[in-house]
């Protein structure tokens, strides 16, 4: 079973055992935003997913999902900035720059981004692996992953985007992060490429039933249930699924893409010894309901 | 001989041949920054004493002085940035956000930060090198160095320093940084744990010599020669060498640094078959005229 809260430890650990602190206060930054209660959906993923391989989870394992969430994190904290989104709040907390300052948080975000590598390669897996998680993190998350298209999701704005931008935005901007996962489990566990690969494709169609879902919640749900300010997309005239492809379509392609998933665990459960039970009930989490 | 044009080609190359482009944009904006014609002094010090202990240069260790680069400019694109230091020149040029704008200034730098270790990971070399270099590069550049440094700097300012917080916050903001090609070329090239820890040192003075030169010359050159507004420091109160110091005591702390330094290399050139022709050029470069 994924015990949660060693995802948090493992982050807490680095940052407390690693040596001479050099700012008590960045360190807090960070933290504060670590403990802002995500549900760790990532992390969670790679260590189900590895788990479901027959692999008994160690430490390890949990310093590559803790690597991984501090990323996930830290773009979080640039994503909110005033020069970028300009979010006050997020999951019902006050972002990082009012918590704190805006030179903080863009601290606190770089630190994130840094120290991630520096946790992944102090897990005792074999070299290789560990280095193939680098590259593979390092891709997902920079210019050929998440940063990119953050930026073509700024530079989209208030532009006429059609459906096929609007993938080509989110299947890198949070497709690749929410790819890892799946992709990342297989390397560990050293399956066969026919294995990475199918893993690897449960992981677009889930990163992207998470995206159209999280379109659909900003239209449809209030303030308590995203801890944000919901309809910013609305406000901000921005392209999404539902605006482009209306409410019944967007939720049409949230349940097919997480039967596509489910079918494709399946597969692995038959010819692969893939045991998924943890993992099918999380994608049931995702579904909407109505 | 050191070829400092390949430093920035594997930069382009990583870019331009890693695949799919997700945004152009985006890195126009990196190389943007990249181009602004820094000495490179970190990345040429990392080739100069790997090729000092007899081992000829190869792509490898250009795409490990390249990562570093990369990191050194993510850190002065958000350097720059108006909620941190607010420079509009950086070397007689617009800043990334005068030039472009601050969300793809944030964005560039993160970048940077993130693909610097997809670049390193690619390097033909051992994995333990590439492992340990992960993690080298990763603690100095995050939390335990130089992001960790900048906080210190920030939550520094306006305050009443002493000379050993300013020495606190300088080895971790820019020491540490500069460090990194010393220890990493004893990493590279497998020395014994002594010739690293000699090294190490070495690093440690010049970079504390680099530190202190760069608050005089902030003292005592004109905007054409620092390509950057003169006097910055005096105008923000901040505490720097000169001012705790006085400017003979700091020019004497550059010339006994490098004279330190020197020393170490002469020892490693006695006893460990060193040939430092170039690292005495490039540090004699360093020194203070007048």
């Amino acid at each position: 079973m994924v015990d949660v809260r060693r995802i948090d430890q493992e982050i807490r650990d680095f940052y407390y055992k690693r040596g001479t602190i050099v700012s008590e206060e960045l360190i807090d930054a960070i933290l504060y935003s670590i403990d802002g209660g995500g549900k760790r959906i990532r992390p969670i993923l790679l260590l189900q997913i590895v788990e479901g391989f027959g692999v008994e989870l160690q430490q390890a394992h949990y310093q590559v999902a803790a690597a991984l969430e501090m990323i996930h994190t830290g773009s979080l904290i640039h994503d909110d900035l005033p020069a970028m989104d300009n979010d006050d709040y997020r999951r019902g907390r006050l972002t990082n720059h009012k918590k704190f300052d805006e030179a903080t948080a863009i601290l606190a975000g770089d630190s994130l981004f840094l120290d991630a590598f520096g946790l992944l390669s102090l897990a005792d897996l074999p070299n290789q692996v560990l280095l193939d998680l680098v590259q593979l993190m390092s891709l997902a998350s920079g210019t050929f992953g998440m940063v990119g298209g953050q930026m073509l999701d700024m530079l989209g704005e208030g532009k006429k985007l059609e459906i096929f931008d609007l993938i080509n935005i989110h299947s890198n901007k949070t497709g690749r992060l929410l790819t890892f996962p799946f992709h990342a489990a297989g390397i560990i566990t050293q399956q066969p490429s026919s294995v990475v690969s199918s893993l690897w494709q449960a992981g677009m169609l889930i990163g992207h039933a998470f995206q159209v879902r999280d379109d659909i919640l900003d239209v449809t749900a209030d303030f308590d249930e995203l801890g944000k300010t919901p309809q910013k997309d609305l406000a901000a005239e921005k392209a999404t699924y539902p605006s482009l492809l209306g409410l019944e379509e967007s939720k049409f392609i949230v349940q097919d893409s997480l039967n596509k998933a489910v079918a494709i665990f399946k597969e692995l459960e038959e010819h692969n010894g893939f045991k998924g039970q943890d993992v099918y009930q999380l994608i049931e989490s995702l579904r909407i309901n109505g």
